[in-house]
């Protein structure tokens, strides 16, 4: 066994997984010889329902035989060193020890199957970490614990101790699609996916994660000649860096990842915890970081589903521009309501289309999208062929809808046959919508004929967009160097940083603040003021108070110097007012006034999976209200900045609009990378840097930071 | 058969339905002795599948006999007079001439099964046209034509050619629910619902809709004793007020009215239209009227079902605090975090609840929400209740969801088994959520004992919010008198109203528009200035220009006579560049510049099907960018509007925030009122009325209307 270095992130290793995937000999331990124990169903998965010809080694105390071959009392017991893989199934407390024992008998990879370890509380923690420096010390790797194991399905290899092994993959053909989950229950739930023709090929439940992790498998698959698809469920990401490396070797593979991440809201997140051991990490972050780096992240187990059966069946492609075929003008209209919803585009046929059609098909048949041929032009193989060709045909079409309302059984079935008779020949995505709750023949057929189908409008319509997206993703691109000239570091700065300091840090990489002095008293802030030019504002400046507007610590569009006088006297007293103490006030900020912009809120705080993570998105003192803020990954390259602006509501304020000047985008943008440069400047030590507003002036007149907090 | 006025709207009259739904005779006119068509399987429903004891007569021109009737060779051959209901299946030709029949002979209701006539063009409305004139001219009510006629399935009477009445609710238990959709496709497809346990008992296919329609219907279903719910499938709405009154109706009765509105893009609009003959109305128009008078909107047929089913098994309350039950960690995690992104609760069980739980479940149970019991605590029923009880006994649970997430089987239906003992008596709202592609016997027990599934948490999530959000509606309400002292009507006015006209005529209802006066040269504009005092804006005042801001014809806060001169130079520069010819040219509009207040947007239309149509929201330049109006529908009570504004994201603007004063929010929601009131006034001439912006000061300060056009 050995690692190697991944190429996105050299920091990044990951296990080739050789001997693990592809054993030449396997050690049950805790095999047993009753039926309907887990010790038992393991070995009968392992001896009588996979296609395995390595070496299989049974230990159990009790000795004896099972199914003609030797139980070994013990792994200290057994006439050969190396075996590739152990399937652990001890009880908790013996798994220590016997991990000692593998070691010795220089076991490459363990499994283990037992339970009861970091899901359940700090003793668990303490077990996990001795397993994990027994296994470091030999240079074994583990897999789980508390976990459901390695399911193979080409060939067949079932190291799991689930009477189920023997179903999967036996009623659906195979598709070419990999899955890893953490725990067991949702990962089974998806294997029972061939019931409707999603068949995964490799199932991967890495338990607890205490050594090989989610991202170990998801690489795995990427290289894998079998795999064209990779399915995983996250309960908790342990490495952000290394997810994101799996992540980047499945797009250079040109294999789609498609990730359900569960424990997303407060509730869920209470519930992971007692469940897995690993952070669920904030939502947002995780949205911002799947989709810069090409993850298709999916809501529910049925969509996973909905999504990798289309992908594995038609591959990759845009599929926007859709026609609905149905024989009910009623869901004709439903799936044009549907299509239109989801973004996507009602394709416009070809007159030449429409005609040839028109040769064929009856006289009331509508041969606009949605096309209804009527059940007339169906029920004949050959008019139906003659009919539906030139639909599969038209290049304006991308996928054919085809919604099934009802199940009528052998009639049903005969139309479905003469459909699929054309589809499967007409190189054209197409998307059976089974919407009736009875199933029948002719679902049994499009399954049997490799058309898993959708059980809603609506989620096929989620699958083709998700699909479509993912086919329009930009080309990898890498992070860029920050803006030139910048230094490499910052000074060493006390956090958290006023704004006085953290505005001199940001002028430092070039990001201006309004032109501002510090008054002590209300002659020296009038004083000041005269010199800066009307309109200024005045703001307190106080050690530990953050948000000065909250406690009337600020002071606008003051238009001389009367009215700058009086403002000072304001503020003071709001402040002993609102309890700031004396000392700590030292005085009001005078600044230059900066009116007519878009105020935004450009900041960066390190996440604690996945590291620096930008927010760019509608500033002042709105923020919570709007909560129009995209998140966005660093370091990130210029593009991907500025999609992330995008996604913003207030980036279209930026733009020129009904006799408004458009406004610096461009320095807007490099205002976000010059702050990115800064926040990395600073080192690990510091958490968040936010300047908030970050008003953004008319075109060609930059940028100015209004405020700023380093924490 | 008679009508009587709706008790909502006493405008509208409802037809009783009583003979067409309890008749006491039926005729068949085109009844076939040759299986297999469409005459002949209607018979066949009439006399063999329905539980009816009332005459049957048949009309063929062949004459003889079938299932020994006599086959009256015509309408006016028969013996009888005044017959209930008659069934055509006559071609599309011979339709008007057979309702002529039809008329002479006394007949009730028709029921036209026969399609071709409007779905197809104006050739099949003019025929339409003269069917509803014999029609009317007898006092006969028509059913159709297009449709799928009526199927009542307690006691069992189809009016209908469908061969699938033979299977409606056969498979499950029957629900109280009633199903009316305009089309048969997706009628049908709903009526399998009853393969998943949902079981309409009255289905109404009202095709065409040329005389009765889908609110005759509802009406009916809500007057129904032996209905508690009702679904529609809306392809169009002909007659807004009369839905509004049906709508009412159901509302009144305590039965929930579930609908899907189909038509809703633009594209589902242009197929909509082609196949029926009713309009589809702008969409956000509809989800205000729906929302307003207690309407369920669902978005699919899955949704549709999930509904009913939960509303019909646990009927209308408040199902927020949900706890999970599962014994897949994984599927627990999903679920909270499902219940958290819909906006409902993980239930805090009691501690008398835990410690109970604690007594007999086993000790690595996990015993908080989720709540997993461990399959041992379930394999014996009699642990099972004992654990189970408390959870089911708490008064902090509204609903207890339990994902299924595999289907192992016997194993599953145990465990199944188990639960649905203790949920039965448990008097708490029990939802099984069953995630497996895989059915089975848990699957099928659950729908045999009356607990039908939800096939996805995504879809249990929904139905439970939609459940939950009608429960909680507001008390039905009357709309208001408008403010007092307002005029019952306003002056004629010539349409479009230019700025000046329209802002006299707010300022007759009580709405303020700025100190203003017009100016013909930049010398009268300053003066004018001096006079209203500095800030002011001006504005182009032109025949024909309407927005006047994208020819640059808006300047503003001048603060300086010299910036009101150079700016009226340049308003007039303007509009000459953009083609305004100088006799349009009346000169400059002087105001009043109002600052710092929240700019809204205030206007009424009239909608095609509803009529008139508040809209209220974000306003200013950025109205179609910023995309934030809610509808309301007129006339409404100020709660209605306090509603919808509260539905905008500029509504949180409006209250104080941060070290800002609230805004004048009252007087906002008192404008709005007297703008609507003014486009009552205005009378049905007018098309639509919109203030923008309307500023909305401090609070105690008012609202200003800056802006308005009448069309």
């Amino acid at each position: 066994m050995s690692t190697s270095a991944s190429s996105f992130d050299p920091n990044v290793r990951f296990d080739d997984l050789v001997a693990l995937t592809r054993p030449r000999s396997v050690m049950i331990v805790g095999a047993s010889s009753t039926p309907g124990t887990l010790g038992h169903t393991t070995v009968v998965n392992v001896l009588q329902h996979s296609d395995f010809d390595g070496e299989v080694y049974l230990v159990n105390p009790k000795g004896g035989e099972l199914f003609g071959k030797a139980l070994h009392p013990s792994v200290a017991d057994l006439p050969v060193q190396g075996i590739d893989v152990a399937l652990l199934l001890v009880p908790a407390e013996a798994a220590v020890d016997t991990l000692r024992a593998c070691a010795r008998q220089g076991v490459r990879y363990v499994i283990v199957f037992t339970g009861g370890f970091a899901e359940l509380g700090d003793a668990g923690r303490t077990v996990e970490a001795d397993m994990l420096a027994v296994a470091r010390s030999a240079g074994m790797r583990l897999y789980g614990p508390n976990c459901a194991g390695m399911t193979m399905l080409a060939p067949r290899l079932g190291l799991t101790f689930s009477t189920e092994f023997r179903n999967d993959g036996r009623t659906g053909k195979l598709s070419r699609i990999g899955l890893v989950t953490q725990g067991g229950g949702l990962g089974r739930s998806l294997m029972q996916g061939n019931e409707r023709g999603v068949c995964f090929s490799r199932w991967f439940s890495t338990g607890n994660e205490l050594d090989l992790d989610s991202a170990d498998f998801i690489n795995w698959l990427a290289h894998d000649p079998g795999t064209d698809l990779i399915c995983t469920v996250l309960e908790g990401i342990g490495s952000g860096t290394r997810f994101i490396a799996a992540a980047a070797a499945a797009r250079q593979a040109g294999k789609p990842l498609i990730a359900l991440k569960i424990g997303r809201s407060e509730f869920g997140k209470k519930a992971a915890q007692s469940h897995t051991a690993s952070l669920a990490g904030e939502d947002a972050v995780n949205d911002a970081v799947f989709s810069q780096y090409g993850v298709i992240r999916v809501e529910d187990l049925d969509e996973m589903l909905d999504v990798a059966g289309l992908i594995s069946r038609v591959g990759v492609r845009s599929l926007r521009r859709i026609c609905v075929y149905s024989s009910s003008g009623g869901a004709g209209v439903l799936s044009a309501d549907k299509v239109g919803e989801a973004g996507l585009a009602m394709a416009h046929l070809a007159d030449e289309t429409v005609a040839e059609m028109a040769r064929h098909a009856p006289a009331y048949a509508a041969l606009t999208n949605p096309v209804d041929l009527t059940t007339k032009a169906l029920v004949d193989p050959e008019l139906a062929r003659r009919c539906l060709a030139p639909l599969f045909a038209d290049p304006g079409v991308d996928a054919v809808l085809y919604p099934i309302t009802s199940n009528y059984s052998a009639s049903t079935e005969g139309l479905v046959r003469n459909m699929l008779d054309v589809a499967k020949g007409g190189g054209k995505a197409f998307v059976p919508v089974w919407m009736s709750s009875r199933r029948g023949p002719a679902h049994d057929l499009l399954i049997q004929e490799g058309f898993a189908p959708v059980y809603s409008l609506r989620n096929a319509m989620h699958a083709l967009r998700r699909v479509s997206a993912y086919a329009a993703l930009p080309a990898e691109d890498t992070p860029e160097a920050p803006p030139e000239g910048l230094p490499r570091a910052a000074p060493a700065v006390a956090l958290p940083c006023n704004e006085a300091q953290a505005k001199a840090l940001l002028a430092q990489f070039g990001v201006r603040a309004p032109a501002e002095a510090q008054a002590g008293t209300a002659q020296e802030a009038a004083a000041a003021a005269r010199q800066i030019g009307f309109p200024v504002a005045l703001k307190l400046v106080a050690g530990g108070v953050l948000h000065k507007s909250d406690i009337g610590g600020v002071q606008l569009r003051l238009r001389n110097e009367d009215e700058v006088r009086e403002a000072f006297e304001r503020i003071l007293a709001n402040a002993t007012r609102h309890g700031v103490p004396a000392h700590a006030i030292r005085g009001v900020l005078v600044s230059e006034m900066v009116v007519d912009g878009v105020e935004m809120l450009v900041g960066v705080h390190r996440d604690a999976v996945f590291g620096p993570v930008l927010s760019v998105g509608a500033g002042g003192v709105w923020v919570e209200v709007d909560a129009d803020v995209v998140r966005c990954h660093l370091p990130a390259s210029r593009a991907r900045i500025e999609e992330a602006l995008d996604k913003t509501r207030i980036s279209r304020r930026l733009a020129g609009h009904r006799g408004l000047a458009p406004r610096d985008r461009a320095a807007l943008v490099d205002a976000v990378r010059r702050i990115a440069a800064l926040f990395s400047a600073l080192g690990d030590g510091v958490q968040s840097l936010e300047v908030n507003p970050l008003v953004v002036l008319d075109a060609g007149l930059g940028v100015v930071a209004l405020d700023a907090v380093i924490e």
